[in-house]
């Protein structure tokens, strides 16, 4: 998929729905087709380093009992991310839902929809078969996580052009939006890595120290899972050719950020080209890293039911098995039951973490 | 409380300790005293309009069997906090936990603390005695919270003072940190008023419509419950001068956020007076709306059980049984067993909820 500006998206869905108006025009029966999003069509690709769908396709018709409703819903799903992408304004698929319920009025006994669990996947259809993301169908996803270093971020709010410097906006950072591709650039990259941090506590500290403009790196939160906007963002950066360094708790929770980061989702399979980045390599806290730092013997916990299953679940998956480091480490927690998080870093001193990550990165010690 | 900055924290901690070293200099039985934190000790006082500790004391010595623990753990913490303050840097609660376990290093078998759940109400100890905030002493709470609007923020980060301009953000706003009191000011604040609005794709709407412009508001989400820093920006702007209106979903969730804001919480009962702001009006959604905006019949979903039970022990607090407009709008939700979104009125059009915004505030329909 490629980045695609308002004209874009505009122009996709006329030509979907002139395909579709030809059809009925000609006595056929009106279609489309989507890449299936089933489990069994979504496939890891080693070679690619991430998830993504595989070669089948699916027919959604108008004349067909069983397809007939869905088809009629995705149309007018189409129709109000047509008007929305006119207008120039955004909404969710929460405030696309309460449009398509408003739209049929009080007097029509039947909704368009009865709850939004029936949209939500028809925009996912309309996402794939157009080849388009739902963010540039004007529709924002929830968004979270925040960014400082050196790159200047180019937003367009209203007629205006804003410049936003991500070395200025001092504790705080700049907060990642749903959408970082339709009138929104990214310059002055000058960046020597970009550097992803599970907790914002975490972020907060290395920010606080100046560290991003130390060493001259981009600094992200995902404060947490990161949001759709987020991977977004840490892909468009590794296509600038960006290193991208994840820094997480070695926890179950740690592990699949780091994952979803690197290899997608399942349930984002259909956008995994767009979103993951498999150059991005897993800086720790690592089981590993009490051999070269004494006092995290005394930092671990206890690893959870949670953190157990987690990883032997994780030893199964092909994507990870590959890796002989992951499989060490995973066994590491399984054999001796404990954990580490990252947090443990501010023992020695509030500013240990800086040296920690200087340090792993100059030895060159990260899991792939 | 006052606004307090890095010298005045440092100095309370000091003293702190001085009146402890002379209790032991004197030969007597080292103790403080804070105010107690007991649930009977939390009180709703009408006149002032939200949650706070009675005057019940309590008594921490050295020299009782049941407290000398606690009591020498309460000393590890303000010391480990003496020492962030001067400096100048921040952590977290889990980061100082992380600084105590480590202190002992691992020749001691006895750890000042095993677990954080054991130090936070020591932190709350520290806070309630020495009156101040935890933000004070250099210890971050989570933040969450977004602002746009005409307001500058005058930030300081490292040696550099920043000016952030927060109505130059963009589609992003500015994230509201944890502490916005200490070497951070609002200035060239022209609002008329605040508006809080309780979903951030709620805010994301009004946002992209230029809103805050248009009507001279300052625009916040606290993207769900109010985060403490977020609800203390609230009250500082309230004491500004500025009227503060909420704008939540007509359910449990929606209504809880606003009585946490206005009236503050049983847990932040003990800084109530920094965090609440009683002069907050719920603008909507309420099931009153729909008299007014007829589309809105259609839009209501059926209250779940939490709802429903909430509405009955909200009926019960004597903060909200005193306004009859609360016990009309609660016995609404009983009797019709129905609520509605926020989200709803994006319905007739994307910028409806503007309007809507506008109307409620020049009617001057609000709940109290």
């Amino acid at each position: 998929m490629t980045n695609t500006e308002g004209a874009d998206s505009k122009a996709k869905l006329e030509e979907f729905a002139s395909d579709i108006v030809s059809d009925i025009s000609a006595g056929k029966n009106p279609k489309f087709t989507a890449t299936a999003r089933t489990r069994s069509n979504i496939t890891y690709d080693a070679k690619k380093g991430y998830l993504s769908l595989g070669n089948a396709k699916e027919e959604r018709s108008f004349l067909n009992v069983a397809q007939s409703k869905r088809f009629m819903q995705t149309i007018a799903i189409a129709a109000k991310c047509h008007k929305f992408v006119e207008e120039n304004l955004h909404t969710t698929i929460r405030g696309l839902y309460y449009q398509l319920k408003y739209s049929l009025g009080e007097d029509v006994d039947e909704n368009i929809f009865n709850e939004q669990a029936e949209s939500n996947p028809l925009i996912e259809d309309l996402e794939v078969s157009l080849n388009m993301r739902r963010e540039d169908l004007n529709l924002n996803a929830n968004r979270k996580g925040v960014l400082s270093g050196n790159v200047k971020i180019i937003d367009t709010f209203g007629n205006e052009k804003l410049e936003i410097d991500a070395s200025k906006m001092g504790r705080s950072g700049w907060a990642i939006p749903s959408d970082v591709d339709n009138d929104i650039k990214f310059v002055d990259v000058k960046a020597k890595y970009v550097l992803v941090v599970e907790k914002d506590a975490l972020w907060q500290r290395l920010n606080e120290d100046g560290f991003w403009r130390k060493e001259n790196i981009i600094l992200i939160s995902p404060q947490g899972q990161a949001a759709r906007g987020t991977r977004r963002l840490i892909r468009k950066l590794a296509d600038m050719g960006l290193p991208v360094y994840v820094f997480n708790d070695g926890d179950a929770w740690g592990w699949y950020i780091y994952w979803t980061i690197k290899t997608g989702s399942m349930n984002l399979a259909y956008i995994g080209s767009d979103i993951a980045t498999p150059e991005a390599k897993f800086i720790g806290v690592t089981m590993s890293d009490i051999e070269h730092y004494d006092f995290l013997k005394n930092m671990t916990m206890k690893a959870s039911e949670v953190d157990l299953k987690r990883a032997q679940e994780m030893l199964a998956y092909p994507w990870i098995n590959r890796h002989k480091e992951w499989v060490e480490e995973l066994k590491k927690v399984l054999v001796t039951k404990k954990k580490l998080e990252q947090d443990t870093l501010q023992g020695p001193r509030l500013t240990f973490v800086d040296d920690y990550i200087r340090d792993k990165i100059k030895r060159g010690e990260f899991l792939p």
